[in-house]
């Protein structure tokens, strides 16, 4: 098996359990850090695993760009090239050609979409999705799915929802048929230092050695924001067949209260003995939340990018550190962090390295930043472990809102 | 004593000691990562401890502008600002008055100058250096000086030598006078702690808890370019007395044999027993070759600031790892070192990241830099050690000049 999931304790819809990839066993929920072009922005591989990550994201759209997916492929795939011996996912790079493309065209047979890099045109296909996504080799990777823009009207949702739902379908033909291509495969070209190819790629450790492990895909639930088209989008997704399922779209723009409500519909809709992967979100509330929910994985780039604009995230609320209040205080940034910057740094020394745009400033924040949402994520897990119902939410957001 | 310095070998001219100060015994020779305003940048503290960083320095003339020595010294001083716990020499603010502001004045009082972050008029005469630098707290502090613009003619070195001299005399005054007003003495209001002020002052370690522990000033050479000036500098300086000499006013300008002649010739006029510290110099070629003529302390931004450019020093000369040749070489950077950068990333790794311009590019590569002199330092010193007199340069440096 590439891919094992096992449910060990509930609470309520809550679920902890643990997810086995090639690369690693991840303990559920888990929120995933965002490493865009194959770096958590700021921060070395070995803080991460000091930080407890058990896997982290990858943006298809950016890597395809650059450094390009053969350089990656000729690497060792992404675990190689960056050197991350955890779990990796990789998104399928449908989000970004929508987010970052006011100019995209869409048909049946895929998008045509400019690189914001250099304004040079390309083609992303379900098909082509996929092989750059082996390329990569993360060790789960994403459908390549349309994201529903919103508002949209019930038509366009539709529409959008049947397209995904088509592609989904070649996404696996195409996976199924090309699965054992992924470049840490012993028995693939350029694999891991067992001599095959001319590189010298570097060895990273995997769980199975099995000949026959591959990547993992999942599919994609979407349907705009109405619960009739993401339950038609569930039963679609589930008829084709994955090991996971997602649920995109969602995230871009609407209010929170209907992300949530249609989270807890989708929810409804999704094996209950496969992981449920939300994609994209959010605060520190919200993954707390969803958790509750029954979602097990979920990814953001909120601690990373607020990070880099001095937004913190403590036990007691959003700290904006710029603020010329914090220039001479001489306490940690969260007395109830045990993180390594908390544990050394001052407000005072913080402010200055922002105010003073400091390299160092990115890196110390992200830290913090990560750490707090995968420390919340451990007292998640910890709480459905103990079982304790009642104090689910409140033991791990015992504080007031910001 | 707030200093002592020990010689411990020699290999003709080079010097192997210890140089005990209130904050670390230092190994000398001794190579200074600089860390301008309290930041080594893009390296977090306790990756520069791991890295061997036995002291740093710090720059007045940026920390008084921003965050202020005010702020520095009510929380503890640069030791419990940024939390770095060993040793600390912070300069003057002569060079960077000189080198940072073109519209400065000198007159016998002191300078006039503009900040370079907001145009504002400041004044920095001896005894507001010294004001400025106890409120630091670096265990180790320069004086005053007017560092000699290349070229200049014999009567300006002249007139420029005698003012470092009078000046060299008035911070001596000052500090004498005031040296007890260092942030972290038990007995200074705002100490480390002990409850004497009303901020909560992050603690660091002390070798030594007398209460008579002062920081420690030394005194610099000028006299630009000329032998004879250089010699008259050395006798005026010693005769007002440091217990420790540096030579300034080098690496200006002038051409790196004129630079070797005059630290070689300045040096012969130094005391034996008292560290000797050669400001601002320079590639790790050099700082082999200064320490072979008796330096037992250095410091440069050669290997933070060719970092951010891309530029790394390998035991096979310099590499320009933006280059295209890089972009699919698995291999480290130097399969010499054993830095966390090299023993880690690939070259096609680091070159993805400079090309991506991504933080960690910054970060690893200065980690990767600093390492590298701070390890040539190290093999420095264990040549010295030995007493292998005819390998002293070669088992540093055996590699092929880039």
């Amino acid at each position: 098996m590439s891919l094992t999931f096992e449910i060990n304790s509930r609470i309520g819809k809550a679920r902890g359990g643990r997810l086995i990839t090639p690369h690693a066993a991840i303990e559920t929920p888990v929120f995933m850090p965002v490493g865009t072009v194959a770096s958590v922005k700021g921060v070395p591989q070995d803080t991460l695993e000091e930080l407890g990550a058990q896997i982290i994201l990858g943006n298809t759209y950016h890597l395809y760009l650059r450094p390009g997916v053969d350089t990656v492929r000729k690497l060792g795939g992404l675990h190689g090239f960056m050197s991350w011996r955890r779990a990796i996912l990789t998104d399928s790079g449908g989000f970004q050609v929508f987010s970052l493309n006011e100019l995209r065209k869409v048909s049946e047979e895929g998008v045509t979409f400019r690189s914001h890099l250099d304004g040079s045109s390309h083609f992303f296909s379900p098909e082509s999705a996929m092989e750059a996504q082996i390329g990569l080799g993360a060790d789960i990777i994403m459908a390549f799915d349309e994201c529903t823009e919103y508002p949209a009207d019930q038509a366009r949702m539709r529409a959008s929802m049947e397209m995904t739902a088509r592609w989904a379908a070649r996404c696996e033909k195409y996976f199924d048929a090309n699965k054992d291509r992924v470049p840490w495969r012993p028995s693939s070209a350029g694999g891991i230092g067992e001599g095959a190819g001319e590189q010298q790629v570097p060895r990273v450790a995997r769980n199975d050695k099995d000949e026959n492990v591959t990547q993992s895909l999942f599919g994609i639930v979407q349907g705009g924001m109405d619960r009739a088209l993401r339950k038609e989008s569930a039963e679609r997704t589930i008829e084709i067949g994955f090991p996971g399922y997602a649920i995109g779209g969602l995230s871009v723009g609407e209010p929170r209260e209907l992300t949530r409500e249609i989270v807890a519909s989708t929810l409804e809709h999704l094996p209950r003995d496969k992981p449920r992967y939300l994609m994209g979100v959010g605060t520190p509330e919200e993954i707390v939340e969803y958790a509750s929910l029954g979602v097990d994985m979920m990814d953001c780039v909120q601690p990373t990018r607020a990070a880099r604009h001095g937004l913190l995230f403590t036990s007691e609320g959003k700290v904006s550190i710029k603020q010329a209040r914090y220039a001479q205080d001489a306490g940690p940034l969260d007395a109830n962090c045990g993180c390594r910057v908390c544990n050394r740094y001052s407000r005072a020394y913080l402010r200055h390295l922002y105010a003073s745009n400091e390299v160092l400033a990115q890196v110390l924040n992200t830290i913090h930043n990560l750490s707090f949402y995968l420390d919340t994520m451990r007292r998640v897990r910890h709480s459905i472990s103990l079982g304790e119902e009642s104090r689910f939410l409140s033991s791990v957001w015992s504080r007031p809102k910001p």
